[in-house]
């Protein structure tokens, strides 16, 4: 396989990676992002265990989309690049992955539980309750542990019957959030919304116990608002 | 239309939009600060999803008070315009309106409850208990929703007996904040309050779950201390 | 009353100021510091609502430690001024004064609890539970609200049998925290203890509910360790 | 005893102190960073009571590890010295030890509960729960107290029957946590690790009071990953 410069994909991730911190995500060097260049066949992924402040683009390292061998960069990537390549080949249409261990969004995983639309915030994000993966099993964590957690994940929104882009996030039980989107900048944005709609729904069942989630029709407004093709929020052409 | 010069009102609608930010208050492109001319007939508000470490202050669009038209600026305006243009036409002493997803706020918003004054830092900004809306409509929102939802505050502010002034401040349930004040940058300190003393009462709330509101004669010292003709805090000539 | 040069004491008093701001503890233009000048029989205060990033040490106002009335300074003084005086009256020994709005000490006053001595952290600087005064009742708030806050204070201390030294933080209930200490720099630096002990004991009832407050031998080490003429915590000649 | 140059230890201590302010586990002068110089029989540890942004690496003190004397240094040990000196003649295979007063962490600790493994974050870095130490008793608090702290710590590991480097980290009842490493830079990423998950738990245990561990494979799957002969995190040669 030929590798083709990665310039421009590594600047995009290093910038997802920085994004991720600048917001306040990341403790330590927990978490990471990466992108796919699809027409090259591989992704580009933040390297295992290295500070973010030491953290330079060249340092991405390039693993094949299909069999994840490294094909540019000197440092072992992620461990968690199997459970980003698994989830590159079952969604086509997503162009960045992003995993952080950001407090909020994990005290929902490490409570097990779904992530309600108790508002207008995450229904601009998240079409609907942010799913929990199942508890994984012994034979799947002492196995190729990380390749299994992105087959949770892909069970989940299988099982819930959720497209990537209805629900750009997932919640994988007594570990934390991943989010993915049309770019790592996207699949970045995605983990910060996560964050902050986890901690308002926390805040809110504090006061409310017994919330339900927004009705159908509010959520589907406000999505539909962000996302899809009568989308008016942003800037498009007028 | 004749549009007059816009730089002084479109550098404090900047400013404010800055100020939400750094207060903390804003987490990715959510929320919106704008300012009325009237005599000119219209407001200027900030463009729709443009990250605020962009924002320019000739980026602000300008629309008209009456009809809502754009009048001046090449972006679209925020898609939350309506509401604001609501509430710019049935209280006129007010110059500016501010909307955030701050956390606290949101979770009272999602929490459908009206935040209660429970001490002098609430009674110095917002004479009595800020207002929770009614959940709107499936009709509200499906059809115009953002001018719905400005004519649900100023529904809920009417039965409450309630003015702009003695209340700058609503809590649209499910949804979030919108505060005003004689200009936007007092809007944006309203905001401001507003989080602080919504975070105070969630964990005032979580310590003394049967607290009650602090007595009237409280109340009205701390907002006629900063409030209406007998104010004395601040700097007026001694 | 000659006014002697200020510089000093005005630099230590703005310093103090600067500090709570950069802890955190300040939103908006809430709270104030003070510092005492014995000898010249006034305080230096903040004025009253200005910004805290505008704020020049030459803006601090000096008033009559026995009538309260401005001796130097072009700007009103602190609406808070008539308590900060109660308390130099009363406790010969303090030096400085502060006020702030603080979120977590702001919750324990809002709950109209006394904040218990949960840990070490706490006996380090208070020695016991810092109490929370009465409410006040309607004539103290309709006439010189401001210095019967101040007296309210000193009958709680008095309540309690408890020295300005000993307890250097107090709860007014339904309102804040006013700390004080041998300089406005001491003051502060309370002023921050209290927030973060404030914190912890909100976060520790929420762990267990019915943890009762630390034994008095501890209480009594950590405070010694720092406070009075055993203490070995700290710089002194070795 | 000859002290040996000390710039590089002191340099690398000096960081360690810096890492905790920066990743806001400090509030005022609280905590303290250690490492250790075994062929030279000493710590370098903190001067006691110092603001951390005015520490300079040549004020750190050496202290010798046999019977705690001043060696080099101008200034007064960390009152906590004696804590530190406990462990480093306990387990030969730290390098560094640091103390917090962070207030998650302390949350805990005063609550008495040792915290649990709820996640994969903690068990990246915790063999298990967190151990929280029995209350200290009043003979040993009235007498050597530090040095009677790392008793009572190194009392708590042998109970559990853990090793150093199994369980990284204590919390001292009603105190708060102590952490170590195989350096002093270990030491206080441990230290924010275990602020972070304790964080983590309380906000898990808002959610779901009953929350168990995780099972046994994970939490080995995920310390193994990290630490020990198998560990495949992080930067090795490839």
């Amino acid at each position: 396989m030929s590798v083709p410069p990665l310039t421009e994909l590594r600047e995009a991730v290093w910038l997802a990676n920085q994004t991720i911190v600048r917001a306040g995500l990341v403790t330590l060097a927990f978490g990471n992002a990466s992108g796919v260049d699809r027409a090259a066949g591989l992704i580009v992924i933040k390297p295992s265990g290295v500070p973010y402040d030491e953290l330079r683009p060249e340092d991405l390292v390039a693993v094949a989309l299909d069999d994840g061998r490294v094909v540019a960069g000197e440092l072992r990537p992620s461990s968690d690049t199997p459970t980003h390549l698994a989830l590159y080949r079952r969604y086509r249409e997503i162009g960045g992955v992003v995993h952080t261990h950001s407090t909020a969004a994990v005290a929902w995983a490490q409570a097990g539980r779904a992530l309600p639309a108790l508002g207008t915030t995450h229904a601009d994000h998240f079409h609907g309750p942010v799913p929990v993966t199942r508890p994984m099993r012994e034979p799947e964590v002492a196995g190729e542990y990380e390749a299994a957690t992105g087959d949770v994940i892909v069970e989940t929104l299988d099982g819930a019957r959720l497209s990537a882009a209805e629900m750009p996030a997932i919640l994988v039980a007594a570990h934390g959030p991943f989010t993915w989107g049309p770019d790592s900048g996207a699949a970045a944005d995605n983990a910060i919304a996560l964050e902050t709609v986890a901690a308002m729904a926390s805040q809110t069942i504090a006061l409310e116990p017994g919330v339900g989630p927004i009705p159908d029709y509010l959520l589907e407004r406000h999505f539909r608002r962000k996302h899809g093709p009568d989308a008016y929020y942003g800037q498009k052409r007028r």
